[in-house]
């Protein structure tokens, strides 16, 4: 009976903690980190401060998490193995696949997306997060060029170079869908690229 | 001697014009749109509210002058004509120089384009400027593409996808390059993604 009691009082934890981080990312996106405090937070997730607390240390802990949350599905698509033993075509395959679940998430998914770009150039502890997960996906398209050339997929370029040209079409892509999403070709437009920088780059 | 006071008049006018457009670019890098007010504003430039709104109709109006004089250099360059009529290898110079410009810019510039980003998801005055700007740098870039494949310069490509391609690598590079300035090669990655759409679609 304890030990069921244990075992509830945990999930309605879980419950309470997954709440309040949806209520804050819908609130942030549509009123900004900056305007929204902890006490809005709150009201909105129907918790009290103390529950807050029990949960997050701090709102910008809680941002982090979101940060987290958010690329986690990327990144469990993205970083999985065998990219290194895949063709080309097969490549293009996976992030059509890919692009096609990160252009079909609902919008306020996007805000969030520039509200941690616009707290990291203020926040050196969300800087720190959001640097780390941009090199991140440098390296990790960088390894797959090095990788491609070491086969002798690619020709010689400069691995860094396209790494980040990589990441700064799917950063500046992902913003204009935000701000034009009338636009429906903003997936074909990340495919027409990737095959256009692929071919430019095959041996 | 009357006709001396009104023209020291407009002078002291537009040097307070000038001061305003300057402190708050700086504030509006520095705190963000939303947490910096008109009065703020007012007292790091030194003017009272009645100069502020003879100049200004609204915090909004000005925000969106600081956008326009931002872009009004870049466009000056990026505008001018005779792009039809020049080499692909001219067209990868003239950008060359046009990034070394965009690039040696000051820091807190970029954070404005930051800020621009995110009250345009926000304010729909703001939207509607920073949208119309958007599409009329991709229109820009699908007409130099029409033209090359009008010219037999290029392959047949979608001109629209590869505009939005260009403009998409260039806000990308652009955030990056503000998130992590310590990278010094910014410059080259955007020339050599130049280079490699270029490559990708010469005929």
């Amino acid at each position: 009976m304890v030990m069921e009691k244990a075992v509830k009082g945990q999930i309605r934890g879980e419950e309470t903690r997954s709440r309040i981080l949806q209520v804050a990312e819908q609130a942030f996106a549509r009123g900004g980190y900056d305007t929204v405090g902890v006490a809005e937070i709150c009201q909105l997730a129907g918790v009290s401060k103390g529950a807050f607390y029990h949960h997050f240390n701090s709102k910008e802990s809680l941002f982090l998490e979101l940060l987290d949350r958010w690329l986690s599905d990327l990144d469990q698509q993205l970083m999985r193995s065998g990219w290194a033993e895949i063709s080309v075509q097969q490549g293009v395959d996976r992030l059509t696949a890919l692009s096609g679940m990160v252009f079909q998430e609902a919008g306020d998914r996007y805000r969030i997306v520039l509200e941690f770009f616009n707290q990291a150039i203020r926040d050196p502890k969300i800087w720190q997060a959001t640097i780390a997960h941009l090199r991140r996906y440098q390296d990790f398209f960088s390894q797959l060029i090095r990788s491609g050339m070491e086969q002798g997929l690619l020709k010689p370029v400069d691995p860094d170079h396209i790494g980040r040209m990589a990441l700064s079409l799917g950063i500046g892509i992902l913003l204009q869908s935000l701000l034009d999403p009338t636009y429906n070709e903003w997936g074909n437009v990340l495919l027409d690229s990737i095959r256009l920088i692929l071919e430019g780059i095959a041996a």
